[in-house]
């Protein structure tokens, strides 16, 4: 169960909202190979005024298009993280018009043993807290 | 110091909001054993569209009074996680009427030695950022 | 490259959040050396039924201009987090007329080898991924 963040600058319609968390789930599916309904997305928007976003100093150039994407996941190899964001950026591009330059993205790992819970039974099925099964 | 980020889709009173927030901090009390004072909870209410929180293809149904509960949190034992969790959904259901198939847990480790600092006196009370005191 | 998620209660004006993320990033700047464009900072406005603040006991009283940091950073040294919690709060007051007792602070370490990725060329560019140059 990867839990993702996402922050965008508002002024998106419903539709496109939409569809940002469908090519984001999309890069998600292919690159960590994550069940279809593993899927646990939250979108903040921001006026302008809250997203600051630069660029390190790499020369980037940031537009209102920018999206955030925060993934707390369990350990990911490099292979991975890099797919992930090469298929994010691609996605992002043909589906929502976001460039890559446009793409911000932290991976964080989920150190905890049995980091998330996530279950209509609790008290009968405490193996729904493994982590290899919810992340 | 736990810190808690609770996502919830927007319609609650601000009386609703309350109960919600004391139900989790009573599952807090119980089952961390923090003091009573040590509360850090912040709220996200999202139209629908911004929160897409599925079921790992467990056949969870989710309602539009799901309840997304992210604590970041010095280590705990599987028992305490446990607990917190079972509390957690007894007193959302008791309370606000959020059964426990709307309820979705992340529990975050903080691995900083020294995470959290929050004093008046920073200056003068360096052992204020000790871990122990603090999360 | 850390990133920074910034609560505040709303009714601060526009030039308001400016001064305030400007203050931030200054004693970011001054305690952890970092490059001045490596600069992430996202604020969320929160109603005051929605920050639930309270002290762990402490006796801190806090008020309507509570400013909770939450930073994500690789790991730091006990030297830098205490300086970087000073100048934070010398720079709100004096900027921001917020006192040492409205500032919390979180820190959390990136575990992940990988953590952030941010480049508009992630094909060509796989050291993007190099932590020591993006954290």
């Amino acid at each position: 169960m990867p839990l993702l963040r996402i922050d965008v600058i508002e002024g998106r319609s419903e539709a496109e909202l939409k569809e940002l968390l469908d090519a984001i789930h999309c890069a998600m599916l292919a690159a960590f190979k994550v069940p279809e309904h593993d899927r646990y997305q939250i979108v903040h928007e921001h006026p302008a005024a809250e997203m600051r976003i630069e660029d390190t100093g790499l020369g980037i150039p940031r537009t209102e298009r920018v999206v955030m994407v925060q993934v707390t996941t369990r350990p990911r190899s490099r292979f991975e993280k890099q797919n992930f964001y090469e298929l994010l950026c691609q996605e992002l591009l043909r589906r929502c018009e976001v460039k890559a330059s446009d793409v911000v993205v932290q991976l964080r790992r989920m150190p905890m043993k049995t980091g998330l819970s996530d279950t209509a039974e609790p008290s009968s099925s405490p193996e729904n807290f493994d982590p290899i099964r919810q992340m």
